[in-house]
């Protein structure tokens, strides 16, 4: 939870989210005295955050002069997956100038992976990209400490435990460097660009890989006091399943997730129940969660009992969190949400069902809207956010 | 999550929370320049919320004024439970100076019930406990809407839903009155007089009649969109287990709680299976918690087993909280928080076998220090916080 807002930020916030605006209409948005905002514009012009744009349409008097933020701003946006590199540029609008997808194993260590970013960004320069960033914002497959800006025990990631991820960054780039949980960025995307576009409460599941979720409360991500809020794919859903790669027996994302879900369609394709997965096990030798999906589309009856019984140990699990949290919504994305309609009709029947009517009387369970996007687009968020805030 | 403190109310929780401070003190600690306190501080004892407490120690140079809290500042607190009303009146510091427990059914409904609040207060007036009441908080066990002022649906208080509770009271005692759910002022209370003292984010976890949690987040309590949240008591923990009143089959409270325990114990004794319930259950032919508690303290297997059962689902369930909401601390309180050590050392091995080890690396999980007086101790907080808000 942030303190307030200093003014300037939430001046430079609202160009970013509505463009070009008045300096009238600023004053008035801003309940800001005409002296004291010139004065904040003049200081933000100097900082090369802020630009004139010409004359707004009249309001009846003299014609206001609008501003808006320097169209020379750019943030970089990184997203790295268990097998993916993601980077943008974007400007300060936070619309995309350049975009660059790698494959990459996370687990090649930090020095290998943030090489590549870094010559990803560097190429997005000679390209033409930007001149100067202004801030970079990462996401990493992982828990982070916020406050240090460095990955803490992250399960999937050896080599990076407290790697100075942040400070390698800022002195790369010559510019204020954030990092943060995958999860969480992918929750800041949606609610700065997607489906959960200004909801203050709301859980954003994702379901992958791995299962995580990022918790957005009182209009700010909630982190918990290690870091690690949100890690629900290791609550226990079935005491005599599977043994998950934490140790333990039975997690959520032991019994429901894209490597577990591959499992049961390959032991399905095996068993000759499932003919969508038989012709696609022998065509290929390898099965995903695309198979099921596509399986299921067909109207394969295994493959869509397999999206159910997955939806269901998803869905008591949120039901759980939905009593306990009282969200106003709740998006389900990451690469299993290709799964669709299906999965989320039996997490909505699970959750409906068993939480408290009170909590889901308007509570909308939906898929997340930017997709694959959404983690860079969360992370252009956090970069835009911390160049503002230090602007000061 | 509330906005900046202004800084009356920061100064007025310090005078609350410390006792009498100097002006020299105060001005250092609040970094205010000496002007500008000195009339804030006229300012609050012409409101006849501060008054003058003789001169400081000397620090070397003059010696400073003391200030403390008004000594005719008095708050009521009160705590509605299923079957009892627990009022205090209060000073400034949060010290009562009368308290009176009823036995009360809250399916009585609103009008008896806060007319039997209503009498008790005139009763300490005319006892000589208070000239004026400064704000009243009270705490009832169901959700409530915090801003409206009001229960919402709350389903063990037939006729309570959205009955004007703030306003009723407000009129009657012509102060600011303050509604909460009840495990939300218990949380309270233990952050502010108990063993979570300054502790910015924890749970409190009430078992008795049923389950609830207080959620403290960033310093605030954390009440949700529809201000249900921390509903735990419903979360399913065995799809095959006994029907809960809400309907739903193996909910926590269904499987755990007083009722629960209680049936549990009875059971045992007509099988004969706990010598020490069978003596019970022949003396007074009910059996409460209360004999499962002293059943276990005198070695009866049987009783044991019944308690670390319970904690063994109660645990399950905070373990998934724990990894989704990485907290400080987790207090166990309410009326079986007296089957003690048994108890929590059974919730702590589960907490700490399925958590995440990073989420439980410093985790304390403790019992509350407050017990019963909880609750009237975080209404009085409450109380006090609405006075010195409104003091501006």
């Amino acid at each position: 939870m942030r303190t307030a807002d200093p003014l300037h930020l939430r001046l430079l916030r609202l160009l970013r989210d509505e463009g070009p605006v008045s300096r009238a209409e600023l004053g008035d948005r801003l309940q800001m005295p005409r002296p004291r905002l010139l004065a904040e514009l003049d200081r933000l012009v100097a900082l090369g955050l802020v630009a004139e744009a010409g004359l707004a349409a009249s309001r009846g008097g003299r014609r206001s002069t609008l501003v808006e933020l320097d169209p020379r701003l750019r943030f970089a946006a990184v997203d790295l997956g268990a097998s993916s590199i993601d980077v943008e540029v974007v400007n300060g609008r936070l619309e995309p100038v350049a975009a660059y997808s790698e494959v990459a194993d996370i687990r090649s260590g930090p020095k290998v992976i943030l090489h590549r970013v870094n010559d990803l960004l560097h190429k997005a320069r000679a390209d033409g990209a930007y001149e100067t960033l202004h801030a970079v914002g990462i996401g990493v497959p992982g828990p982070v400490s916020f406050r240090d800006g460095v990955p803490v025990s992250p399960p999937i990631m050896p080599g990076w435990d407290r790697f100075p991820v942040r400070e390698l960054l800022t002195r790369e780039h010559g510019c204020p460097a954030v990092v943060d949980n995958d999860v969480n960025i992918m929750a800041l995307g949606e609610r700065h660009g997607g489906v959960a576009h200004s909801v203050d409460d709301f859980l954003f599941v994702k379901i992958g890989t791995g299962i995580g979720c990022g918790i957005h409360l009182g209009g700010e991500v909630y982190r918990g006091t290690d870091g690690c809020a949100g890690d629900i794919g290791h609550i226990q859903v079935d005491a005599h399943g599977p043994i998950c790669s934490c140790g333990n027996a039975g997690c959520l994302e032991a019994v429901f997730s894209g490597a577990a879900l591959a499992r049961e369609a390959t032991a399905a394709a095996r068993a000759g129940t499932a003919p969508a997965l038989v012709e696609r096990l022998a065509a290929r030798s390898v099965l995903t969660a695309r198979d099921v999906a596509e399986g299921a589309a067909e109207g394969d009856v295994t493959c869509i009992q397999l999206i159910r019984d997955g939806g269901r140990q998803v869905g008591r699990v949120l039901a759980g969190l939905v009593s306990f949290t009282n969200p106003s919504m709740i998006v389900i994305g990451g690469g299993l949400a290709q799964l669709g309609h299906v999965l989320l009709a039996e997490i909505r029947s699970v959750v409906y069902r068993r939480s408290l009517p009170l909590a889901t009387g308007n509570l909308p369970v939906v898929l997340s809207e930017l997709g694959a996007r959404a983690g860079v687009a969360g992370a252009a968020v956090l970069a835009s956010d911390i160049a503002f805030g230090e602007a000061s």
